[in-house]
């Protein structure tokens, strides 16, 4: 399907997608750039990728399918390093959580070459980062949302629709705006949560006996505490307006909690978790 | 080790402690109460209990260890119902959330018979309930947490840890106070906070579509809330000052990153999610 990928980004997102695309016989050749060197030579020594590329636009040249599985942040100065080599029929795409802020850094930077451009948010990641933990099953059954703008060329979002679904996912198309919001909810603030959560038990003087009675629920509730600093900072900063309204609501619903407690009222307690806990039991997973 | 275990309350954590015990070979024979006929006779027919009692009282009668698996809440009305027959060397003991409200319900029912009975939390559980998800393993390699008064029969204290290590069990002991401090911090305001962000989730406009493209983080944040309403209502009620405590602490540290996301101040986000992701992975599990 693909000749030659170019990987931008050697780490767990990346290398797992070269892997995953190498397995499925989706594409011939991956050249790969990071900007640590030791890490591109661990990624061709474990065979992620072919060859070696010097510099984001070398991985770049010759390919027909781009991949930049860099920190959000620094999307921007990737696609400026990149972009005289942006050429209609070459397929580029992203791995970023948040989309508004890579659009716009798109538009800004690509201009009339924004066509080519498919902004991807593959749903997967582990609680590791790096090449080492790379996987090719690791997009294997996850969502990935497409968020096209008006500009985006039809065939390019085919085209990037088939890379993922060959590799086992399954794709949907959404606005940047709509992807944020619902991102915001469902992974951004229960992030922030599990940060804040994990940090107040930690930070408390008696927090590390109390940390060594935790079991299973706590284990699993503060288990995305453990992500990526430097990814979950441009995160939670790309979507803060998005994130911190749903703070807002979420706080709303706290203080329902906590006045009903204040009170006494069982009936309202107890009303309030029937709510939470059938939707949860009655959710698709 | 034991003669006759009397179970009140044939739910999960009754069954399953009936289970473990058979299949260890630490009781011979299991008298089981509940308040739900069909309950009962379920569990004979799966094997958990030998034989039905029509009362609390009834499973107590002949028993050398008692095991009070009832919500929080019924405690109290239970104690009361088997009084007459709590002698000492008789093992009495509950597997409730929290432990200075049982200990204060012991202390005004029991009176003088107060030594008999050892109160203890099993940290195990399922996000379902009732005796058809009963399980012999349940208890294997989970923390127990026994929460003596000064006047408990240290003998009984020392069968109490003999069962609960005999199936595998981790024994500690804590004061209740002591104890219920710690579960505030690691297992009442995670539900807490699970099923506000749960909730807060579900009653937006769009709560549905959002809640279609949740992935393994969401999963596994919200997982403690499709936790039993009645059983966490009790526990939040019975711990409130505790667990409002610990909401305060965790929103003084919520509002540490909302500050810092309104200021845009990247390196003190970062600071903040290197700690928590720093302390959650080297947490034991």
């Amino acid at each position: 399907m693909f000749r030659q990928l170019g990987l931008i980004g050697c780490g767990l997102m990346g290398g797992s997608f070269a892997l995953a695309m190498k397995r499925a016989g989706l594409v011939k050749h991956v050249v790969g750039y990071s900007k640590s060197p030791s890490t591109v030579i661990t990624a061709q020594k474990m065979g992620v990728i072919d060859q070696m590329a010097e510099s984001a636009l070398m991985a770049v040249s010759g390919a027909d399918i781009v991949l930049i599985a860099v920190p959000v942040a620094a999307t921007e100065a990737t696609l400026r390093a990149i972009r005289h080599l942006v050429h209609p029929n070459t397929l580029f795409m992203d791995v970023g959580s948040t989309k508004a802020d890579v659009v716009a850094a798109a538009r800004r930077v690509l201009r009339e070459r924004l066509p080519s451009f498919v902004p991807a948010h593959p749903i997967a990641g582990k609680e590791v980062a790096g090449i080492t933990h790379a996987d090719a099953t690791l997009y294997q059954d996850c969502q990935v949302v497409l968020t096209p703008t008006v500009e985006t060329d039809m065939t390019l979002i085919e085209r990037a629709r088939a890379a993922w679904t060959g590799i086992g996912a399954q794709v949907r198309v959404m606005t940047p705006d709509a992807h944020d919001a619902a991102f915001a909810a469902v992974s951004h603030l229960p992030h922030l949560l599990a940060f804040a959560a994990f940090l107040s038990v930690q930070h408390q003087p008696e927090g590390a006996q109390f940390l060594e009675l935790a079991g299973p629920g706590f284990r699993d509730f503060t288990r995305i505490a453990a992500g990526d600093p430097a990814v979950w900072r441009d995160v939670l900063l790309a979507n803060k307006a998005q994130v911190l309204a749903q703070a807002e609501l979420f706080k709303t619903t706290l203080y329902k909690f906590e006045s009903a407690m204040r009170d006494g009222n069982a009936d309202v307690i107890e009303g309030l978790i029937k709510q939470a806990a059938t939707g949860r039991a009655n959710w698709k997973k």
